[in-house]
């Protein structure tokens, strides 16, 4: 008897939804890092509010969208966004790579260049990899959103080629759900005949303020049910996704952790860096229109998985 | 004891990878619409070789990609692409349409539209609804590798807008997989505060020949594993995809049945209709690179669902 209840419990919870079981978990378990406060719970109360069939705001899993600004919002932007400071290291080289890139650098040259800088490079502040700065509560945030079926996306003023080839390893984002500023590519022929893809010097997509809903529009085609950000580049993908029916959860990140990460705005009377620019004037558009600003100082218990 | 052993099989078959199910079910009840043959077989062997972990060219779930192109191998595209007989048809509504497009067509406005027009619109040959002529041998293909982990893209010379509105109702595909040719939005506000976005009269992905490589990698980032297609138009889509290691399927529709569709090339002595073009150099390629050629009348047993 026992065994076969046993058997039963299983097979239920088998048959029990995925959704509803993280309902169930307590908050602690689900965002360890994230002090009780109003951050965390606009996240309770948005997650529930659209998996619950019995809700007025529930959205079907197929619908449901979250994006995420990246530098600032996902990771550290200070003293310098990662993707300048490749640039800026890459000097003695720069000029072959320029050079390469119009006469024909392949899009797999130029992942195979990124790649191998990114597994040597360091962080003048905590001599760490810059894949290893990704903020926990954040990743804990994106994967609570997919465990109840929130398709993340990143969409980042970053450069969307740079930025696809650590997303999968950091964020557990394929390539596909990174939207950000991109170039176009050339098709054409190898000496072998084989087939192969340029970068071009063209701007195809500026991934950045009015840029963000466009580049969501034209990659992902729907509006987000939940969006990330921390600057002013981020105000009207906040904006594009507030402005849909339902529930809509709206957050930014704002650095004011001088002492654990960084302090910048200049809302609050912060210092205004001119990296990851926050003004009063978005501050006061988030706290007219109900948009969550997150404390790090505040609502996060950690900042990084090293801590 | 039966009613034990019982659940225990029922637990068991849970347990089961749906790879695994897949891959055991007869070939039969996977792709029903199909004759046996050369084409069938291509699509089995593919699909078994990059789902086994034993293969050589075992792929892994997440990388699994298929791309399709739309018009003439997904659906009819004769008399003449269902886009085209959509601006046309709505030629006494079109001055309007372009004012309103060039002076403010919001893309909510154009997804109502253009949805409308699909509801009432038929086909002038089997007077059904356009998104009833789906080929539902091609409906088989999306569902097993779908049931195979492969996610499923369209990759289309038609507008990404207009075909992102019926893809999830007749292909099972949601707006983030179709790609297209697309063109630019605009942000901006309305009377009442609220943001909206607004299709511009500017191209950013001409989807067609060496766009589709080129929109592949600006859309999903990655190289496929499966790539089908009927005419020039998606000749650079299935190099591109043969290029890449391991085993990749590629596929090429033959219309070749003037009494159950509509027959055209002009490859193999089929008339030029100069839609969906099938040049014998295609064909050439195609025999030489290891690509399979679909016949439509030898291959597929029914065209569409309704028969």
């Amino acid at each position: 008897m026992k065994r076969r209840a046993f058997i039963w419990l299983l097979g239920a919870a088998a048959a029990w939804p995925l959704s509803a079981r993280a309902q169930m978990a307590t908050s602690d378990s689900l965002l360890p890092s994230w002090n009780d406060g109003a951050a965390k719970q606009a996240i309770f109360d948005f997650v529930r509010a659209t998996i619950d069939r019995a809700s007025a705001s529930y959205v079907l899993p197929e619908d449901r969208i979250a994006v995420f600004d990246q530098d600032g919002t996902l990771w550290v932007e200070h003293p310098m966004y990662t993707q300048v400071v490749y640039c800026l290291e890459r000097v003695p080289a720069l000029e072959k790579i320029l050079a390469a890139t119009l006469t024909g650098m392949s899009v797999e040259e130029f992942k195979t260049e990124a790649k191998k800088w990114l597994e040597t490079a360091k962080h003048p502040r905590w001599n760490r990899s810059y894949t290893e700065l990704a903020y926990q509560p954040m990743l804990e945030v994106l994967r609570y959103l997919r465990d109840n079926a929130y398709k993340t996306y990143i969409v980042t003023g970053g450069g969307q080629d740079f930025v696809r080839v650590y997303a999968g390893k950091v964020y557990g984002i394929p390539p596909e759900q990174v939207v950000g500023t991109a170039g176009g590519t050339k098709y054409g022929y190898g000496k072998d005949g084989k087939p192969f893809l340029t970068k071009e010097p063209k701007l195809i997509l500026n991934d950045n303020n009015a840029g963000k809903p466009e580049g969501i529009h034209l990659m992902i085609g729907r509006r987000p049910y939940a969006a990330f950000g921390n600057s002013t580049g981020d105000r009207q993908m906040l904006e594009w996704t507030a402005a849909g029916a339902g529930e809509r959860l709206k957050m930014l990140v704002l650095h004011d952790d001088a002492a654990r990460e960084y302090a910048y705005g200049p809302a609050q009377g912060l210092p205004d860096t001119k990296i990851g620019v926050f003004t009063p004037a978005l501050y006061e558009e988030a706290k007219k229109d109900g948009w969550t600003v997150i404390s790090m100082k505040n609502d996060w218990k950690r900042i990084f998985a090293f801590e």
